[in-house]
């Protein structure tokens, strides 16, 4: 076996997707599969189709070198932690799961928005950055910190999980249940904010795309305030040189961008460039794979 | 020459402070010597007497292995940047008049706050620490954040700078010559917002002392609370395993810790333990003393 290949796999809420790729070519995948989650259906199925998908993917290529897989929640230690998408997942052995499975093949592990860095800092607008943040704004949101040229991973796997900074003194936090930030501005809380202002079913990009109507700008002002501020205090903190912003709700970039932009410039001594992720669809699964390029030795 | 001492110089707003230390002890000085700033006359004179003082001080010992030095502000590169402490400081070449004094020695330099954190994670309340967070409840307020065990720099040598934070989006921040969080508490800010309350002249630490009098007790709440959440945004960010909390304001140390522990604990994943810094008068020379010891090849 030549072992000159790399897969990459990742856990999302309502997909799963595998990428296989030569080790000479990471980031241009010859091989994909797609499938839903079907995340009532519980965490064991989830993995079951998953291995079952991975081994028809690769039944055509000489080897594997290395694995890489990205998920949802936090990947702490032998477990996946914070991850209430699928029933069944949180507290799941998955390092274990995937080393029974891919007996003898490196594997490297970490949480959809950390691994979707590590493409950014491998092929991306990270490239050659030592000092940066990764920011996800999608139906979650999520961040990562780079330091000296790496994701930092924080004591618990948890470093960058900004859905949880507070907004005022006092609020309600993780330890009520609640995600301050992440329910003012992500696209699910713009989703459910304006279907609530509305009175119908509405999403965050059709907000976004909407214009005109004064109830609307003033909820989109009002979280993409919130979110400016959060970003300038994590640059005051951080001193980053570049903050990449990705994620779905970067179609609406030419309205979130520029007033990422201004807050940065008055509230950071040395204000960093704000610059639009490479990797929009499936950045985790590149991440994926990424992180496969680091387990086969490729750093 | 044996080369056997290092000697640790701080450089602060209102007094300069040097100590000689063996190197095999460096953090239990063997001389030291205090001398006033005299911040109005300038940067130029300060940097004469305190090398004199230096030169005075290591005449008794067998030659220097490393010299490290604390200062306000911030080190970029060649310079001293955010330092309006000292006219003449904020752009000075310190590092070059360092090497000028001391040909041939090895010279480390970092701002107070990040020295004193090298000092936490070299003796103190840090050591063994991956990931943590060092907080200067001082007459300003700052931050050092340890990332793999280091003091992370940041990009322009600004990380940790929180006296800069936002309190509210919108606010006036740094390029409008404001300090938001450092202005609302700090030592500094506690005094001038305790003084127009009263009418009368007071500082931080008299208002601590204090207590019955409403209006004091609703301003101390209302600014401990504002530094509380600040914490507990910065630990979601960073997943410290531990915060270590040093500076003045520790004085009234009983008063704040719970507050920041119970912010914390209600709002972070994974909430880190908040404990006291080792070193609270002469933390910075202490830190100066670690640089040192590290400039000298101790790792």
């Amino acid at each position: 076996m030549n072992q000159d290949h790399v897969l990459g796999i990742d856990f999302g809420g309502t997909k799963i997707a595998l990428a296989v790729a030569h080790v000479d070519k990471v980031d241009q995948p010859v091989g994909w599969v797609r499938l839903p989650t079907l995340a009532s259906q519980g965490a064991r199925q989830v993995v079951k189709r998953c291995f079952a998908a991975a081994s028809d993917l690769v039944n055509g290529v000489d080897g594997l070198r290395a694995i890489g897989v990205s998920t949802f929640g936090v990947v702490r230690g032998d477990r996946v932690r914070l991850a209430p998408a699928v029933p069944g997942w949180e507290g799941l052995e998955l390092p274990r799961l995937l080393h029974q499975e891919f007996r003898g093949t490196p594997v490297a592990i970490d949480n959809d928005v950390k691994a979707a860095a590590s493409a950014e800092l491998r092929w991306g607008a990270l490239r050659g950055v030592s000092t940066g943040l990764y920011l996800n704004l999608g139906t979650g949101l999520a961040s990562a910190m780079i330091v000296n040229g790496r994701v930092v991973s924080g004591a618990h796997g948890a470093s960058g999980e900004i859905g949880y900074l507070l907004r005022q003194p006092g609020e309600l936090g993780f330890s009520a249940g609640h995600a301050p930030l992440e329910e003012f501005i992500s696209g699910r809380a713009l989703g459910d904010r304006g279907t609530a202002l509305l009175g119908r079913p509405v999403t965050a990009s059709e907000l976004f795309a909407r214009g005109g109507d004064e109830r609307v700008e003033g909820l989109l002002n009002q979280a993409i305030g919130a979110l400016a501020m959060a970003v300038a205090n994590l640059c005051v903190m951080i001193d980053p040189e570049r903050v990449v912003v990705g994620g779905g709700m970067m179609g609406a970039a030419r309205r979130i961008v520029p007033t990422l932009t201004a807050a940065v410039t008055a509230a950071v001594p040395f204000p960093p460039e704000i610059v639009a992720a490479r990797f929009v669809d499936d950045a985790p699964l590149y991440g994926a794979l990424a992180l496969a390029a680091s387990a086969s030795g490729q750093d």
